[in-house]
């Protein structure tokens, strides 16, 4: 009966995420999800990397998720860019972002100049990764400090992902993190699955993530 | 009307919440909850804590919750105590442990020789915190490697628990992590909350815990 339930919510969510689609279709943007646990280095990524994707022409906007506070939002302000916060104890205190509520967020980026919509969703390895955000592209990001066995643990997530970066490189050794062994378990759960190595806080990888999703980028706005 | 469901949810878990509370104490048993996000270091603690419990006396067994994967029960099988593995991929895929699945557990437990039982929670910072599982002390383990401004971001987490471990302190200098910020921000959110620091890998802080949970302990099974 809950199972039952839960089905129900994940279709309702699928309808809403083709609209989703089609607005950004319409509008010529491109629509990216990045999701992790919390604490793996999301908000230092995006405050690092968002102005490198300003160099390559692009007009990054950003839609914060998050159960409550205005935090990570506060932490981007400086970038000036277009910023959206969704809190999500307003819509039943949500653990993740359902395509409703981005919706609403892309509504609230109506008027602003922006092709290359970020989302920051709430940190929680589980639950995001089964709500379509109507999103082309689903970045999963893990910290090098969480552990190797985790894409076995939380298959799910890479498995509905399409990159993964391995962030915090640079304390891969104070955490005697085994990066190939943590690699190596990704491709077990998803051989497909492009892998970047990323420091936020040095800006190690940030480059060849630009490339990517510029590629992405220009594949999708055609 | 999702919200209305989700309260029948949680108040029919209540009810099976009440059920573990009273077969643990009709045996005069203990039953602690242990959460966190992924990878703060859970099952390393237990894995170098529940040797300094055994030489107080005590008889620990665990109840492995996760989503798939048996890798942390598996960790755990050198210790020689009794082990029950839960992958709630059976249950719809929780990403959190019900009071029904930890019933299930301490069925399984039944005829074993054991006083103190440790649930190891399914790695989330969120979910775990809004199902209560019976047990009479939640432990939130957070680790310097996941920001100071968690608790701000994940409040009912700390607020539902009576015992926060900043755990990996030996990590806290690689990380740059302001421990005493952290402790604050927990404070900040749940002024009653004890907080001690450990170090799973090292061994810091372990023996505080095992005064702390003994006492515990005592007052429960009196």
């Amino acid at each position: 009966m809950e199972i039952k339930l839960i089905r129900q919510v994940l279709e309702a969510n699928q309808n809403v995420a083709h609209e989703v689609k089609n607005l950004i279709r319409k509008n010529k943007q491109c629509l990216i999800n990045i999701m992790s646990a919390p604490g793996s280095g999301k908000t230092r990524l995006l405050e690092h990397w968002i102005p490198q994707l300003q160099t390559q022409g692009l007009l990054p906007s950003v839609i914060e998720g998050d159960i409550t506070t205005t935090n990570d939002t506060l932490r981007l302000k400086h970038l000036g860019i277009p910023l959206v916060q969704i809190n999500t104890e307003f819509f039943g205190g949500d653990c993740h972002l359902t395509a409703n509520v981005i919706l609403e967020g892309l509504r609230a980026l109506e008027n602003e100049k922006t092709d290359l919509i970020l989302i920051e969703n709430v940190g929680n390895l589980v639950c995001p990764a089964e709500f379509d955000t109507g999103a082309s592209l689903n970045i999963v990001i893990i910290s090098v400090a969480e552990g190797e066995d985790k894409p076995l643990k939380y298959p799910l997530m890479f498995r509905n992902s399409h990159l993964a970066l391995i962030n915090k490189i640079d304390i891969a050794d104070a955490c005697e993190a085994d990066v190939d062994l943590l690699e190596k378990n990704i491709r077990l759960v998803n051989p497909a699955l492009d892998i970047l190595r990323t420091a936020g806080k040095t800006g190690l990888g940030l480059e060849a993530l630009t490339r990517y999703v510029l590629a992405h980028f220009h594949k999708e706005t055609l």
